[in-house]
């Protein structure tokens, strides 16, 4: 069975749309997805209103907050009938978020065995088949297949096999 | 650089002499390390006082308040000069340990990144090229050179090439 390595933040969880909105919250101003499209945080807002928003994650509770992305789910539990399915996110950079990660995974991923979660900092530690990824700096030194997949702020990079949505997740592999 | 990855508990962290210290607190039985020898918990203390035991690293602290193995600090300090060093512990099988374990390390490893920390449950998914680890579980499916590292339960374990103690580390590595 060959495996697939399946990151966390704007793959699975949605982090940008939670940042977008706690900006908001706190700043009153609305940015659109479809503004973002490959724009650091930095173009978008300024310097000083990019670094808070680089903070949010280090708040308790970010990560058990964010919605799943579309289809993740479906699809998903799907391919864990044809391949064998790694959750690997990098979350030790933050160290309040594993354990609100893997509470996420069991209320939204349930279906998921805590043998097959990985929270790692250097994801070049993974050995697998596949790797659904939206960082470059993970897909680089990735030895297996690398796919890139979307997220607003990798719209303009070019050289990598792409996944727009979870129905091309499943249009590749199912 | 080779990588060494590197497990927890039993090699860096002592969680067997945390159980025996908290199951003397509870029942007033002191069982030495000597005696363990290998046996499992059923054969030493009987099947009630096993499933207790088993217990203990669901609850919250456990892992925080273990004690470093002896020599493991230096001597992987100075693995570090020499080799990419990966901390590698089976941490989602119990999920309030996450966050403990990386406090754990913060405390007594503050030198390793938090890029070179992966909790995992199957370790199947671990590229490198050394593993020390005490199960062979964990020893059995790694593609690079496993060392099973002298734990109280492994002790009758033979067909692995065994180091006894981080002393043992240091003349294998440096």
């Amino acid at each position: 069975m060959k495996r697939i390595a399946i990151d966390m933040d704007e793959v699975i969880a949605d982090s940008h749309g939670s940042l977008l909105r706690i900006y908001e919250s706190e700043f009153g101003k609305r940015i659109l997805p479809e503004e973002v499209q490959g724009r650091s945080w930095e173009e978008l807002v300024g310097e000083d209103h990019a670094a808070h928003i680089r903070r949010y994650p280090s708040r308790e509770g970010f990560f058990r907050a964010l919605e799943p992305i579309a289809d993740s789910q479906q699809v998903l539990k799907a391919l864990m009938e044809h391949y064998e399915v790694f959750i690997v996110s990098a979350a030790t950079e933050f160290p309040l978020s594993p354990n609100e990660k893997l509470a996420w995974l069991a209320e939204y991923f349930p279906f998921i065995s805590w043998r097959n979660v990985v929270l790692c900092g250097d994801k070049s530690i993974i050995a697998a088949d596949y790797l659904i990824d939206d960082h470059l700096k993970n897909l680089r030194t990735f030895t297996g297949t690398p796919l890139l997949f979307s997220a607003p702020h990798n719209l303009r990079v070019t050289g990598y096999e792409r996944l727009h949505s979870w129905q091309d997740v499943a249009a590749r592999f199912l």
